[in-house]
């Protein structure tokens, strides 16, 4: 028995019963089963945005961590289930790019959200097929409850992939917000707003790292150095917004003690532009 | 000692401290209770909302699963405290009706709505009287912890109920919003909107199953036929609202890709009507 | 191994993988870890707010229990990491007075308001030193993550503060909200806005036991008496606030089946006037 948490990553918010349903049918199966809850605030059907939040959530879970993630507009069409295993992780869910961040860390394909994804090596991806484990009737709107709930307990249980589902070679890919390098600026966009109304971008903070003496430009703001915290005294002005090399491994815009998004009017979509100032 | 899941139902919400602290109680009395969280967004003190979800959830939790469920206007007043017994669950809470839904599965009573619910055959109520299992002092208005966490925490030690209180006959009902039914029509109305802006009815999908031909009409929108998912290429226009046999078992109105209750602007308590058209 | 829970208390909101990227860190390293979440929604960065809510749910948690608390306004700058060990509980988070409420219970010093508050006997502190136990590289932004989470992990494997830390004599206060008390009166202020709208108070209860014929004076509210539930039939006006001795301990301001904070347009912050009519 695979004694990992089983981790919840979905759009359904808390306000339902949608989540606590799915618990229901795990400890239904797995009576021993730990679950955790990743973020059920993923921007409905919003893909880009959960395949962030789990690509840079990932290593912080333990090995063997059984990854049930569910956003899922296609949910009840020809769109495949599926079971990816990774050297670290089963990740079990919709056929729709959701787990493309994932992908990428063990992908050489730099060409990655092409809509179809090789599965790269040292990772293997089954299609769900077996029908035995679903729920009846299997609804065509909850697959999350009917399908990917039962087949990661199962897992957790000891199953394997090929008893689920059988192989398959690729998977869909998800083009995310285009990043686009010249030699002088980087062109990114928020992907979404924190709790604390801090602007994470789709810029890595790899591609700063060497150079940190930059200028970044939203629209009708400019800030001219990358901060390593919040509220590190070099702020001169109140509600100054500052650029930081944020935990998730993407720069963010914040105001310390404040509200970045509402401050700056500036939310998930917006342009951020990086002149790398020599 | 009963290893299944302790579940919470409630209206407390997630911002303030109350469920916490109802899970340390459950925890310092029984440390190995494994606790779900089902909803604690139902509406503020919406009796009927409550009971919806319980019974629509029910069946997706394990047998044994100890359901503490708080919905409690009448806190700290006359009303009772109850633990009741189902064929695959205890129930323990006010009694105030939240758990007429699931009691009338158990019911050939058509009239369930009525003030006084006569147990169901193969079900046992009791009114909790031990009052040393409370904590002390009992406050007036929190009895999720001072009552009903503790008595839930016992039963999952291996309490028996009559150990707890002693048995009743009949517990309160409550009156559902009404469902009108006549040879060409039925009137029901929106119970709760969910995260995605879904509009949930109370007209179940097996009222629908018989003839799929049908009309839902709402103030200003017309439904011409039932869909079996929510993206099935069977639309023509953005944002025209859909009608769904819901996963919980009820008939709900969505917009692909939209946000139903915005568009339509509809919201809990608006009528649906629903024309069988042969 | 400590069996009680592990409690998290964060500024964090649910929307974001913040939470549960702590849950996976600590799973990582105890995988047999019991984690409770007890609120995630102290006002951000508001240090008031989340003492008192330590202090008002502390004694609901088992005995052992290890609390992870992050109100961080400072991370990333100099302020120290603590470990405070009280007679039932350990104590992980920042040191900035966000564990003043619960010291105060300890504490005979009528001061404990001040800058510093020297460690009450019975309890210990520690300031965290030991980053081998760190996650690496430890950000400037996320000691949640970082350090509270794996430092929490490891006090519940059975790690003694002092292979953790060193010894401190003193740790920082919180001026909280002031409280001014004279002979016939009490001014105190609303802390926080609960999930139903109640408004809870910094005036606690025990100041209102002796002569519980009080007037309760709010910004053109006006409240004669204090009630001792919700609902006890003695309000005459829909609408009308009433005042309460409040489950955490303190009064509270609610209207009965309605919405305290937007009938009386009150929020945190304001004002509460108790008069004591003799």
């Amino acid at each position: 028995m695979n004694r990992a948490p089983i981790v919840l990553t979905t759009d359904f918010g808390l306000e339902d019963p949608y989540v606590g349903v799915m618990k229901g049918v795990i400890l239904g199966i797995n009576p021993k089963a730990r679950i955790i809850d990743h973020s059920h605030y993923v921007e409905p059907q919003n893909i880009a945005h959960g395949s962030m939040l789990l690509s840079t959530s990932y290593n912080y879970f333990p090995d063997h961590t059984i990854h049930i993630s569910v956003v899922d507009p296609g949910v009840g069409t020809e769109r495949s289930a599926l079971i990816i295993m990774t050297p670290r992780a089963y990740l079990v869910g919709p056929d729709n790019g959701l787990f493309s961040g994932i992908l990428g860390k063990y992908s050489d394909d730099s060409r990655s959200d092409t809509a179809n994804i090789h599965v790269p090596s040292g990772c293997k991806a089954f299609r769900i097929t077996n029908s035995e484990v679903f729920l009846t009737p299997t609804s065509d709107t909850f697959h999350g409850r009917d399908i990917f709930a039962p087949v990661g307990a199962h897992l957790s249980l000891g199953a394997t992939p090929s008893e689920l589902g059988d192989p398959v070679e690729s998977v869909l890919g998800y083009a995310g917000p285009d990043l686009v390098i010249t030699e002088d600026r980087i062109v990114g966009e928020v992907i979404y707003v924190d709790h604390f109304g801090n602007l994470i971008t789709n810029i890595s903070n790899t591609l700063l790292t060497e150079d940190a003496n930059v200028i970044v430009e939203m629209s009708g703001s400019c800030i001219r150095s990358i901060h390593r915290t919040f509220n590190d005294g070099n702020t001169t002005t109140p509600n100054e917004p500052i650029a930081l090399l944020g935990s998730n491994g993407y720069l963010e815009i914040a105001v310390p003690n404040g509200h970045a998004s509402r401050s700056l009017l500036l939310s998930s979509g917006d342009q951020v532009i990086l002149y790398k100032s020599h």
